[in-house]
């Protein structure tokens, strides 16, 4: 028997926004959830004990970087990721091909695969599905992710259908590939912002999904109505019985409308990204914490956010370390953020039980936007 | 009554070696002990929940950076220093002398004070013996030092009995200007590497110890041999009955013989600075864990070491960590060095109490420096 599977508790009556429990081998994931992202088998800035303490259920690891440093093989002889790293709740994988798309002129696709050079030394590399496969086997995370081609946004519809229908051949290949019953493979939604494709991609993927299914390439530089569309356009086809990520999506406006279009589990680099330049998402908006305005603030940054950073120091002592470039505020910044986005999503699946998702949000919206209105 | 006091529990009856309790008015010290640095209001990279965990009973702040950035008066204004940085127990500030004398061809001395160049902006200061005890009473530390001359090592006998005068002079100023009962005031013995001159300084200062004496000026580029000279000639003229304090040291041979000397007291930035260059201090010698033969090794830091980074990562994690200028890095390497110097000096406490201090000492240099011998 499988050692994944996916209950649904409820369900919103107004929104069709969903909550449930995925279950994984190491352990559970109450959805809708926020998994923040660990690159380098490291959650940037936070001890894994911190992680836990602030509720974080899984975390995201990206196969690129972990390929090229410290290699796959040696992870696999180190016990997997969960040991490396000492990190015993779930992780997911991804499987590399948005960073070696990014890579651009470094990189190049075929039918075989992606042949690119090594952002850290310029060394020549290809992955191929069958390759990717066996990284993210090495890697031992629970949920591991198809090798898929994410064309660029702005691109012809003849280019999307192109990539689109790579991604489908080699989602073939990654099926082939993929055997263990240890890890969970999460198929991949293409179709650029193309309604047909996407339409088409959603019907052909799905079948290959057995618990867990993923939309990628979106929140690359469209408008959000457009992204929006996008995802209303996938919804009717989505399984209903097994989790929805939309990859790479992590502001707070995003996830809501991401959930209330049925979606479960997102991730993104944001909240550790913004804090290691001084900035912190809160109930009350963005804070830039180098501003002057908080040279003697002596509140919480967050009145409503009872994390360690918001119980212990003001915005004063912050904006003094941020000034100084100490390390600690990155790492306070950093529990403050992903401790937020915990929360967001933590009241969100409250909200879904009581029927309540769409008042959630909009309660949230008018203060998360106070100031710009 | 002062809310200082050094109650002494024993003395080895071999070396003389001293262990007792500072106390003070935000809790007890446990001597010997070893001050972890936070320069700039904080112990760098270090929460300060962490530095509780492993241990942590004091830590030392720098008044010449503070008074820079974000100013004493704010700090003042935040309710002193241990509310800014949230760090309960005591806190010792230094003068700023060291820093600002380290600052060369930026300061001009005379006998009124120092004359110096922010090596921020360039902008001008002055530091005297009343303006650094107002500053240390803005920061509020439990314990505060007086404005001292430490004289360059190597200078001739002349100029370091000027900078010992002037020391004095300064020390007076200080006492005079230091009127509130909630601090402690150290006096710092000064002398370069002349007995006469140190026996003389020793002399001098002690009258101004109320409960707290220390050595300044050694661990400054001499040869080891005349450090632990310099502080032979002056033991016999230490008082018993308050701590003394050698500054700036924190290497663990130069503790364990300042232990031997009759020391209380140590800091020094050496564990935070070495960690964030991926340098460990273990049972069995310093650890370069950048090296190449920790690729694969799948062993802990230290096997006698019981912190959190031993218990739950190996080195080949670690130097994964360092190769990829990770924060964690720092985080982890950070806690074990403290831990180390704390895990130290509390051996060496109970090794006090039971006699057997040289023994503790023997057996911890034939482990540490195996692989040299």
């Amino acid at each position: 028997m499988s050692q994944f599977s996916y209950e649904i508790l409820h369900i919103d009556s107004h929104t069709g926004a969903r909550t449930g429990v995925f279950h994984t081998p190491h352990g559970d994931v109450c959805t809708p959830i926020f998994m923040p992202v660990g690159t380098a088998a490291t959650v940037k800035s936070l001890l894994p004990s911190t992680l836990e303490e602030i509720g974080a259920q899984i975390v995201l690891s990206n196969t690129y970087h972990l390929y090229l440093r410290p290699g796959s093989e040696l992870v696999a002889r180190a016990g997997g990721l969960h040991a490396f790293m000492n990190w015993n709740r779930p992780i997911l994988t991804d499987s590399g091909g948005f960073q070696v798309f990014s890579l651009g002129d470094l990189r190049k696709i075929s039918d075989e695969g992606v042949t690119f050079s090594s952002h850290l030394d310029g060394s020549r590399h290809i992955f191929t599905p069958e390759s990717v496969m066996k990284t993210q086997h090495e890697l031992g995370a629970d949920i591991i992710m198809a090798f898929d081609e994410c064309s660029t946004y702005g691109c012809d519809k003849t280019y999307a259908r192109k990539a689109m229908t790579r991604t489908h051949k080699w989602l073939e290949r990654c099926a082939k590939a993929h055997e263990n019953g240890k890890q969970m493979l999460f198929p991949i939604v293409q179709g650029n912002m193309f309604a047909d494709l996407r339409e088409e991609s959603v019907k052909f993927v799905r079948d290959f999904a057995e618990c867990g299914i993923a939309v990628g390439g979106l929140s690359v530089g469209e408008p959000s109505e457009v992204m929006y569309r996008m995802m209303d356009v996938i919804r009717p086809y989505l399984p209903e019985n097994m989790p929805r990520y939309l990859m790479g999506v992590g502001t707070p406006d995003y996830i809501l409308e991401g959930i209330e279009r049925g979606i479960d589990m997102f991730d993104c680099v944001l909240p550790t990204r913004i804090a290691r330049n001084g900035t912190a998402m809160t109930s009350h908006g963005k804070v830039v914490v180098r501003n002057g305005c908080y040279k003697e603030d002596f509140t919480p940054l967050d009145d409503e956010c009872d994390c360690y950073c918001c119980r212990n120091f003001t915005k004063a002592y912050l904006r003094h370390l941020v000034n100084c470039k100490e390390i600690l505020a990155a790492e306070l910044l950093s529990i403050h953020n992903v401790h937020f986005l915990l929360k967001l999503v933590e009241g969100a699946r409250e909200a879904i039980k009581s029927d309540s998702f769409a008042e959630y949000k909009r309660q949230f919206y008018a203060k998360y936007y106070a100031k710009k209105q």
